[in-house]
């Protein structure tokens, strides 16, 4: 593990890893309880060996109905997708589906706090964009805008979450400012 | 599908089908956004086909770290538990894990509505158990009390939920009765 040496630097570790050691530190402080849901996965064929566990034999992967994390804080129910780019100048639409902006729509309408967390890997940058805004950029795709949101306009419209060991991705602190 | 026979009666439908059922047409209808989580499975062996979907040739079922269902309604973090019982007199704690219960804990603790939902399958009855009430039955085994809870108890602690088509197990209408 190359934990010990990113203190200051997040490079080497994924999205996924850097938001889940910081639920994990979120759970273990009882700031707040979000978890990042299992990945879909359709069973179809499983061998039950004597005296040992099952065994999945096949199974293929389904596409995810909602996003990758919710959980409760500050009684609040959250809701949030994470996504990576590779990219420099702009983050593609396409890398989110259709089904998980519907989500995201209902959980606003429902009074949830909902979001989406986007890195983008050259910078080492995370940046928090709330749903609605979003929510906007993907509408206006159909009507003739483009089909990828700029770094330059997530920069403006979104939040960057400071990198601080150990709350690696610490959109709670986002989450104060622009909820509560 | 035996749906359309079971205008008067659940016999047939798991307590789970039943859930996710109720979930969708909450959804539909627009009262809630309820989903049961993905079975949590540990992927050991990836096939990558040419020209068709991956699949899965080894996997194991890894144990639920929370609950089965989470959600938001009315703009509140819903979290819960599904249990099933053919037992007649009581319903056996050892369904239940302790990190569940831990879960569930923390989930009160941050304002979420926690409960667990336990059918008597004999019965063809399904009842709802606030969270705090199922914790303090839970502790007292450990102080010498039963190990199971008595099904005049549950009866007693927990609300009865109405069977009607087509929300089969309608428990918006108890959070609304305990929590609002
Ligand atoms: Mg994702
Ligand atoms: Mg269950």
């Amino acid at each position: 593990s190359n934990k010990s040496k990113t203190t200051f630097s997040n490079r080497g570790m994924s999205l996924e890893e850097d938001i889940n050691d910081t639920n994990a530190y979120y759970r273990t402080t009882n700031q707040a309880i979000i978890h990042k849901k299992p990945t879909p996965v359709q069973i179809v064929k499983v061998d039950y060996p004597r005296r040992s566990a099952a065994v999945i034999k096949e199974g293929y992967f389904k596409q995810a109905s909602t996003t990758d994390y919710n959980g409760v804080y500050r009684g609040k129910y959250i809701d949030f997708e994470a996504k990576e780019t590779k990219n420099k100048t702009s983050f593609p639409l396409s890398n989110i589906h259709d089904h998980q902006i519907k989500h995201m729509e209902s959980v606003v309408n429902h009074g949830g706090i909902c979001f989406i967390l986007i890195r983008f890997a050259v910078y080492d940058q995370t940046f928090f964009l709330p749903a609605m805004k979003l929510l906007t950029l993907w509408n206006s795709q159909f009507k003739g805008g483009r089909k990828s949101i700029p770094y330059q306009k997530i920069k403006e419209a979104g939040s960057l979450i400071p990198f601080k060991f150990p709350k690696r991705v610490d959109y709670l602190t986002i989450i104060d400012e622009l909820y509560f």
